[in-house]
């Protein structure tokens, strides 16, 4: 229930302020590898954090000492949808003191981009970007996957929105009710996970061969399911070794992270029988197995290289991240079709991937099948279980009006981006790759191409998609709500 | 609740060769037309007739005396499947007999685009086709209307299919549990609406100049929201008089016959009440308005006909008739993708129309925006409302379930078009116009075009679709339910 007092704009002042001030740090992180490559952009991200900071500390300071007031699910959520916003606006400066981008649009659109753990690109020569811009993008990546574990995790849970109380059904966290201090508990559980899992990815892809710097970079994209590279060809030129790699960390990028943090409490069962988790791995091992066949049967060539090119593309769009390693609107129809389809799923609820995801796909079967059931058996009760509980129906109708929104959401982007002038499958490609925080989409916005030529009207309603897509869309559809504005 | 009792596959077989004898009736109410023009097809009609109402003879013989027995629900869900596949087999005699279809496959198409009233054609040159063969063609058209209506009306909420129970919640009918005499009853009421509304056609179509054979077999297609015409450009040819009285035609073809009724016995209230005929007129006139303002702006041209255009291409999509009077894919692609997306509407409940239905929609829209309300009061109780009454959950449920289970036939109906090596719209296009029985589509199978190249099993596939979605969808697929097959 939303309280009755006036929306608290000193408290969304003073948090946004801290954000941006925390941005600000983050940016000075690419400083030792502008120095070490010796690259002209040391002043550009000094600036740009400076510029960050200051402008944090101002509206910290007009937010004025801190009461002991409680910040309420009104204030979460604007402040919530107006994080994403404003950290992008600050994340355009180092694409835009150091000219890596001259126009405002694709500056913003890249950094909502990388925020929004989309990465879909307006840089058509990646790799001419200096490191410590590049360092910067990457890290764009970083910072919106560990924000968004934070709230699909432990704030959203308390908002109700979308289905997604049973995200965090049984995370040691706060009570459903107000945003309480042991969110800060959960939060630092889930980012040791986090950095942990990065780290590990580092060390291995430096033992594949890689510098330490395209390390990082591609380990950030990955466990933030980002999918922004180094190289202007994504992960295709990487050996197979750094392939599987890849793979396995975006496919655990995709998990549920509270089931990776009972999996390091070696409650192994919790893991194993956990519903989504079973539903996501046979999704995506399923699809690889029958694209791998469809290819296999089809085109011949070597089965080890097709299994691993479908398996990696099928993991990177389910997981939503977006590397490539293989160019999928090359290969049969029905083969890429299915990619395509796998771009109207998404990772597990509470994992880094965006899109529908599996927890929502999986209990809409189940309120299918159950339908069916009750086709003979009409007077039964046949509840929908989900980990072995059953499910409120209030949960059901929110997972059912969630993808009911996602759908008109999907229908409007698409009318939007074809009356921009794009051909229908590039505006149904451009419109779910943003919407799901995918990267590559289908026709001129595929694997092998960017989002340069889309016209900037354009750019900015993908970018707003991505916010969308990224919030699980109740976060922001809930201000068009009268009832929200009312006192 | 269905019976533990054996199918009692008797009264299947009995009610299927009355079905067939039926039909072998109506083949004859071509041959006066077949004798005016003098065409050579009047053995072949005679022979298709005969054969037809033969093996319904011997069906009925082999069902043996009628027992007092009840037909329950597992009969009823059987007779209805079969009913549509039945009568398509026996419907291509006409067409093979006469050799304007030589192929079994395309007869077979041709037959079930009729009987679902789809319009999808594979005839590549209509007017060459003789006019005996044309009026069975139109007629297959107009039986199926006259099926769907006590089907969706009469037989379909006792079964309690996807919502549909809310389709004839008003209208003088039989109990909700046995199939009971007084369906009889409410099919005459129904199709005496349906007779006099496809007279009222047939007269102001003559009186805008065509003939009684042209005439009768534009209003069938329209009455039946099917499709086929007998001129190779449908409606295009004609004036704008015609063409106005078969927007309206259409118009009226797709509202629930329940409120025909309604307002042939002057109850105006109940009728101009009902949130889905509201709705539906909301859609057609708001989606035609703004094509029309679309392509007046960026196209001039003369604005009666731009808006005469719009409407009739709207209407005709909206209620899935699928006549045409302007090539909707040269239009501007921001103006053709609004009609792409009213593929995915629908006519109202109860009538003749496909899709996915008005109703389902508006109750879809409803449900959506309570979860948007519920986010700002969580605990209140909002239930969803439909003409002034609260719908029980149940029923969302089962609505949710048939929009979810239409997106999974329509991707898997896409997936196998792509593997046929249709290319991405003729696949999304012709899926979506066989499942909505809409009859154009978009890509190669748009309103210009035929579905003559489609290969063939592409073509069982799409009838499959037509059957599927004429049915709404559960009807077939509580075959999928293993409880349906168990004692």
């Amino acid at each position: 229930m939303l309280s009755n007092k006036e929306i608290n704009f000193k408290e969304i002042t003073r948090a946004l302020g801290a954000l941006v001030i925390i941005e600000s740090l983050f940016m000075l992180l690419g400083i030792p590898f502008t120095l070490y490559y010796h690259d002209n952009d040391l002043l550009s991200i000094l600036y740009s954090s400076l510029i960050t900071g200051s402008v944090g500390f101002i509206l910290v300071l007009l937010a004025g000492k801190k009461k002991r007031k409680h910040v309420g699910k009104r204030e979460a959520y604007i402040i919530v949808s107006l994080a994403w916003v404003i950290i992008s606006l600050f994340g355009t400066l180092p694409f835009l003191l150091s000219g890596t981008i001259t126009s405002f649009t694709d500056a913003f659109f890249e950094t909502m981009s990388g925020f929004t753990t989309t990465g879909s690109s307006v840089l058509n020569d990646i790799e001419a970007v200096s490191k410590g811009v590049l360092f910067w993008r990457s890290m764009t990546h970083w910072i919106g996957g560990m924000g968004i574990i934070v709230l699909t995790l432990a704030i959203m849970p308390l908002l109700g929105v979308g289905g997604i109380q049973l995200f965090a059904a049984e995370v040691p966290g706060p009570e459903p009710d107000k945003l309480h201090p042991t969110i800060t508990g959960t939060a630092k559980r889930l980012w040791l996970i986090y950095v942990t899992l990065t780290f590990a990815e580092t060390i291995l892809l430096i033992f594949g061969g890689m510098s330490l710097f395209d390390a990082l970079c591609h380990a950030f994209g990955t466990m933030a399911t980002g999918g922004f590279s180094t190289q202007n060809n994504s992960i295709a030129g990487y050996g197979p070794y750094i392939q599987y790699v890849i793979i396995f960390f975006m496919f655990l990028a995709g998990v549920n992270f509270s089931l990776h943090y009972f999996f390091s409490h070696a409650k192994w069962k919790k893991v194993f029988n956990n519903e989504e988790f079973r539903f996501y791995s046979f999704l995506i091992f399923s699809s690889a197995l029958f694209i791998t066949i469809l290819i296999y049967s089809f085109q011949g060539s070597d089965l080890e290289v097709t299994f691993r090119n479908s398996l990696f593309q099928v993991v990177s769009i389910v997981t939503t991240t977006g590397f490539v390693s293989d160019n999928y609107l090359v290969w049969p129809s029905f083969a890429w079709f299915v990619i395509f389809l796998l771009m109207f799923t998404g990772g597990s609820a509470g994992s880094t991937g965006g899109g529908i995801k599996a927890m929502r796909l999986l209990l809409l079967f189940k309120t299918a099948s159950t339908q069916l059931k009750k086709l003979v058996h009409p007077r039964a009760f046949i509840p929908v279980k989900y980990n072995g509980k059953s499910i409120k129906d209030d949960i059901i109708f929110s997972i059912m009006a969630f993808f009911l929104f996602y759908a008109i959401i999907f229908a409007m982007g698409t009318f939007i981006m074809s009356a921009l002038g794009l051909d229908f499958k590039t505006a149904i490609g451009a419109t779910i790759s943003s919407l799901g925080n995918i990267g590559p989409g289908i026709g001129k916005v595929g694997p092998v191409d960017n989002f340069a030529s889309i016209p900037a009207f354009g750019k900015w309603v993908l970018s707003f998609l991505m916010l969308l897509g990224r919030l699980e869309l109740f976060t922001i559809l809930v201000f068009l709500s009268p009832g929200f504005w009312k006192k």
